[in-house]
């Protein structure tokens, strides 16, 4: 028996069908009867990926007496309405929202809480990164009767309302503070590109000197290789972890510095020695293992994350506006153009985007009446932007990590921690043990 | 300019298409720049029906200086999404859901408040009765962001999950303490319809006894005749109001009592006798202004409730269980069987309902990380068996009122109120300047 067969559509009754949930659970620390559930609400990507990448659970787990349950967001991973068909046609996507995704998590929590053994009277604790921290919070806000609690890590819940600059700022100030002129030549970089691929000559030395799988042919297709560069340094941002670690790409420890010191130079030299820098930088975050044969532009990341599924999403309801104006950021001046993006958007899939429906289905700035959230932020990850990060009642708390990029602090404990990450991850389980108790005493 | 425009489907992005929501807006009290708004959340029904049974907001908006706006519910009175055709067929049907119904709500409000000169800064509260008050209740739990509080009067949320024949119970109690014999009467009345209409001629004298449009031809039509009944007895104990009212129907003050006046004969008596009381019983009812020509068996109370509408939702996600045992009731013994009525669904819809949904997203028992919310009940109204009749925080507070039927708050004050609905609408006004107030100090 499996309790995570699902509705399809659990918000109209005319689709019947069902599908199944893909969960991963350890019971390896749990103390039945009583002991929590630490619940990982799935986001955009493969959950045994997440599940990997959340070592924080497995240490809270041990402190804690806690079962582990990891669920896979619908449309992602294994987890597929449709079959192989999921993505084929606007009809079989259009189960894919956050509302659905929310109502899988508390049907399944209600059916675990059922059926499994010692669960019954289990407290379950919601912990996501990302998407899947936004999940979290929003699963304590919409069914606070399912969790008692949640931690958001790194989740933008406000990037739908924010200023469309603030997320390339961040980035830009990353490496800002990562090395002498780093930001200044990437900033710089951009019109050398331009200049060199401008003649054919200059095309194929720039696909030489990136190693590029795929040489660039004509002039058109710079635009998308710059957007390759751009995609980079904002992974960089998002992963620049005080160690050695594999969550986009294997990357050395503390990457903006590595790729900085490629980028050490003074400013005004010539086109091709900054492009030389360029590609040498970018290098780290792409052959760090000296095992890449060329570089690959159709690609930034993992393959565990749902590209297409994620574009879907945020031509729907994730509306994040984006922009760019070379000054207060290191990058091509670009404006933020709903239009076109609606319109891209409708060729892609069939359907426009809702500008307004995320703030007003997850409340915007006006969420103080909800409990329980704590929104942990790194300063240092270009997402914060969107993120709480001021507490918004005691508790509705914002914890800030100094030094700390995308969600530093749902990883293992590591011996090249900051304090700060340190700090934090004890407040967090002092807060769940808080949470449990408070539940303990209410029900 | 209209922004009562909405989507049909808030929850999926492939049906594009708008309907337009009515409601209707009363501004003679407000007092513009802050003064609140106070918005029903329209039930199945007309909603002008609503606006004028409903007098308290009337009432409170003029000692609160406030705006009053009466939300129709979709797919009842004039909110059609799919005009005359909305109710065809079982795609069409498919987006009348509460979920649906909250979203166009707070799609509403925010969108009054963007265009609505002087509401900006303007606190909301939702107002509700009966479903409409679980959908007050449920908009405050879902979209916090989007109203400060709301009075759910006589809203059954837990009828869900309550055990079955608690309605009846409190029917019968009603009748019970209205009259002697008067429910032990009713009790017997069944046995005595079925050996009357066992034959011919009793059949043709139970129709002329009951004065009904469409004479009972065979017994297979006696069911119908007794489940009329029922239901008769059913709306008596919910409008049992201390004066002449019509809401359901033009009826005398303490109608249950009246009803009562013609059965308090003693128990025992002739099956001819017992249903002539009864008959004039079911006259108060259905003839109080003594302008029926007949009573009809199809219909039980006022063209302004959509009662197809109101059986799709039930048999949807509204599933409230119901049951009777002739014993601690004055009914029939009928258990409550899932499987039939959810047959009787798709024999009807072509949809089957969905019995732990209505548990899982408005929470079940397990709601007190909510705040501000009344739940009024009256202690004669058969739907305070699902009511929320305990306090469960400092800010969810029951309220019950003595003598009181179904939503006697929400009506006009009346000479003949019972002291206990005085004090509970000064008790719920008081609530909302609290609210008000509260909501100030922490924007």
């Amino acid at each position: 028996f499996c309790p995570c067969q699902h509705l399809i559509d659990h918000f109209g009754f005319l689709e019947n069908g069902t599908f199944k949930q893909r969960y991963l659970l350890n019971d390896q620390h749990w103390h039945k009867e009583g002991g929590p559930i630490l619940f990982y609400t799935g986001n955009e990507g493969d959950i045994t990926w997440f599940c990997n990448n959340t070592g924080f659970m497995w240490d809270a787990a041990e402190e804690l007496g806690a079962l582990l349950v990891f669920a896979e967001h619908r449309y992602y991973g294994e987890s597929m309405p449709f079959g192989e068909e999921s993505y084929s046609n606007a009809k079989y996507l259009n189960y894919l929202t956050s509302e659905q995704a929310l109502a899988d998590f508390a049907v399944l929590i209600k059916a675990l809480k059922k059926t499994l053994p010692g669960a019954q009277k289990s407290s379950v604790i919601a912990i996501g990164g990302s998407y899947g921290g936004m999940l979290a919070a929003w699963l304590r806000m919409k069914y606070p009767s399912a969790v008692v609690g949640a931690l958001a890590a790194s989740a933008p819940i406000w990037q739908f309302i924010v200023p469309c600059g603030e997320f390339y700022k961040v980035v830009t100030h990353d490496f800002t503070i990562s090395g002498t002129n780093c930001s200044s030549n990437i900033r710089m970089s951009w019109a050398a590109i331009d200049r060199v691929s401008a003649t054919g000559e200059g095309l194929q030395w720039l696909s030489q000197e990136f190693g590029l799988c795929n040489p660039l042919k004509t002039p058109d297709e710079v635009y998308g290789f710059k957007a390759w560069l751009q995609e980079t340094w904002v992974n960089l941002a998002m992963v620049d972890y005080p160690y050695e670690a594999n969550f986009l790409q294997p990357l050395p420890a503390w990457p903006v510095k590595v790729v900085c010191k490629n980028l050490n130079f003074n400013t005004g030299v010539s086109d091709k020695q900054l492009l030389n820098g360029i590609s040498q930088a970018v290098r780290v975050y792409y052959n760090y293992t000296g095992d890449a044969v060329c570089l690959n532009t159709s690609q930034t990341a993992t393959g565990n994350l749902g590209f297409l599924g994620w574009f879907y999403q945020s031509c729907t309801e994730m509306v994040m506006p984006m922009c760019t104006d070379g000054v207060a950021d290191m990058f091509e001046p670009q404006p933020w153009n709903f239009q076109a993006f609606s319109d891209e958007c409708y060729n892609q899939f069939g359907v426009r985007p809702r500008e307004d429906w995320a703030e007003i289905v997850y409340g915007g700035r006006n969420i103080s009446a909800h409990s329980n959230i704590i929104f942990s932020n790194g300063n240092l990850d270009p997402w914060m932007s969107g993120g709480v990060t001021r507490s918004l009642s005691e508790s509705l708390v914002a914890i800030m990590i100094d030094g700390g990029a995308h969600h530093l602090d749902l990883r293992y404990n590591s011996e090249f921690d900051p304090e700060s990450v340190i700090k934090t991850r004890a407040l967090e389980v002092r807060y769940f043990k808080q949470w449990i108790k408070q539940a303990a005493t209410t029900q």
